[in-house]
């Protein structure tokens, strides 16, 4: 409304207000477990629209002009896959054409068209992907998201006590951290943020505090590290007795790979009787899924046995000035050695490292990290 | 569904599910009392949407393909004007190519857009008409109005228990009904089922039984009488003392014109000291604004006095074959009179003849003219 009231144009994204998808998906699940995508598309965007339409009323009362578009309306071209439809396009004209009249036009989040002119719907992290794709045709100042959290973290705030808030962020950082457990958004709006070079911000919904700016560079020198995150939604899969012959570790990826199942930390190690054994991590929702999968192809990959581990937590760290500084990860494994902590598996990318501890020693290995990395300053 | 599984196109036109609506409508006045009609427009489809996609699932879950399309979908074209368009045009290519796909298509009722692609909605009876057009559209065999009621009685059976129900109705007896009270049908879906010759039928979405058919002529030998209607919700306005010069009833009646505001019976008498008095009524919800035009305009139209007397009722009868039969009207009175209610005013068309009585009398004067032309057989 401030920055309306300066003079800029001003466009809100909106998803579905507190429950009401979720109380959606119950009503059709109620009806018919098995109903089609399309349909719960059609039902789920009326959420959007409700809130899109009830929030341009509301500022209506505050004597602003302002007026809600859905996706047909705008229109918002997506590909046509049900349920999680990638956006393609965003036509401009109509939401020009409002802008000019100096009206702040919201958009339902979340929503598109598909080219038989059906409502799809955007999948998980949607209504902040149509914020940042709108952010980048517009070649707008900043996209604010506003969320339950005011800004980004050294660590979760609820864990450990001193976190801090960063004042600004990498892209890549945030994506590892998002990969990393930490929930506040979606890797898909961060990639095209990246992608368009659009600057996001992360602020509070609940308060005027400054949040905090993702973008290519900070202004800052480089901080060794960033932040620490904790997942315990993890599960350790382990699958024993390969043999120890080319392709194996192969045919066992593709499978999950076919099935859309991110894999996380890989460990192989030689196993008894010229034999081999492959651990990873899964998503903890999807570990069943992966344990099917893989008894369904036991002969195919050669496998004895198979077992699950979902008494695990990942720890990471993340931050853009690893790279270029070794002794990052041993001051990490310094500082859950000195707290007695054990280290199951270990994996790392340029800018992260991630270990996998038992789930009982998870907040305790974050908050070790977080005092030896000093982030609380 | 049965219809469906004969071969037959199956078109299902939605409204809104119960109290939908009026939820809608009270959460908006919270927000913003004023909100504009194009906001809420906005907001009231989706509830057609909701029940349409829900519907979908439903007849999914029973095996039968179905889809659901809003407004844009269709798409169904209206006039500009928010919360009281009229249909325009319907293109038949989108539900002509789902038909063909022997889906049984699933249209929001009460909707459409406008050349400016905002929702519109269609005011009260919104969900008829549209099924009433696309019926006109498709040249449907037939159109069947679901409602809560099982079809059209020649009285309100909840106030005259021998009250019977009617195989068949003309569109002009329909009307007439209507306008006469009987609140199954709304006059906008009759006339234009009437101008495109769509016979409706009228049936129960509670229970299975025949319905009333309502078409241009009827099979059996025109009744006399076709049926009774009560209107409670009617109020008297009578302006006295005007000058008895031309000119001064058209000014009267242009004024509520220019306001939407229809008028039934009008009755103009002498009043004293060469001055007349002019007496009509209106729906009681209308009376105050009435009231109020006419005291803004006094001087303009000559008034001396203005008045409004609510504790009256309309008791209507309805029939094609009144107009070849003179005796009708003689019948209708003498009943009356025989019960001791006084008729206030009096007003008659081809098909129908309508008293204002006391609303004391109200009920007692319908059934006293339903049991004179033997209604219950």
């Amino acid at each position: 409304m401030e920055d309306y009231q300066k003079g800029h144009d001003v466009i809100v994204v909106l998803s579905a207000m507190g429950k009401t998808t979720d109380e959606l998906i119950a009503k059709a699940h109620e009806i018919n477990p098995e109903a089609s995508k399309r349909e719960m598309d059609m039902l789920l965007t009326t959420g959007e629209q409700t809130s899109a339409a009830l929030m341009a009323m509301a500022i209506g009362a505050l004597g602003v002009p302002a007026i809600s578009l859905n996706a047909f309306q705008v229109p918002m071209h997506t590909t046509s896959r049900y349920g999680n439809a990638r956006l393609k396009a965003i036509d401009t004209e109509r939401i020009q054409h409002e802008l000019e009249e100096r009206k702040i036009v919201i958009v339902t989040g979340f929503q598109g068209i598909n080219r038989y002119e059906d409502y799809t719907t955007l999948g998980r992290g949607g209504s902040d992907t149509t914020a940042v794709a709108l952010a980048a045709v517009f070649h707008a100042d900043a996209c604010e998201i506003y969320t339950d959290v005011d800004g980004i973290y050294t660590a979760d705030p609820r864990i450990v006590k001193n976190a801090r808030k960063l004042k600004e962020i990498t892209y890549d950082e945030m994506l590892d951290l998002a990969t990393a457990g930490a929930g506040v958004l979606h890797n898909r709006s961060v990639e095209m943020a990246k992608k368009y070079g659009v600057t996001l911000v992360v602020r509070s919904s609940l308060n005027n505090s400054e949040g905090t700016a993702v973008k290519e560079e900070v202004d800052v020198e480089k901080m060794l590290v960033s932040g620490v995150a904790l997942d315990k939604k993890a599960a350790r899969i382990s699958v024993m007795g390969l043999k120890d012959e080319p392709g194996i570790a192969f045919r066992l990826f593709q499978i999950l790979a076919k099935n859309n199942i991110n894999v996380d930390i890989i460990l192989q190690s030689i196993g008894r009787e010229n034999t081999k054994d492959i651990s990873f991590t899964v998503q903890e929702e999807e570990a069943e899924e992966v344990i099917s999968l893989l008894e369904q192809n036991k002969t195919k990959i050669t496998a004895k046995e198979i077992t699950c581990q979902k008494e695990v937590a990942k720890v990471s760290i993340v931050g853009a000035g690893m790279m270029s500084n070794p002794g990052v990860a041993a001051k990490m494994f310094e500082a859950l050695y000195s707290s007695g902590i054990n280290i199951n598996m270990i994996s790392t990318s340029e800018i992260r490292i991630t270990v996998l501890v038992d789930i009982k020693d998870g907040e305790r290995a974050m908050k070790a990290i977080h005092d030896a990395f000093e982030l609380s300053e």
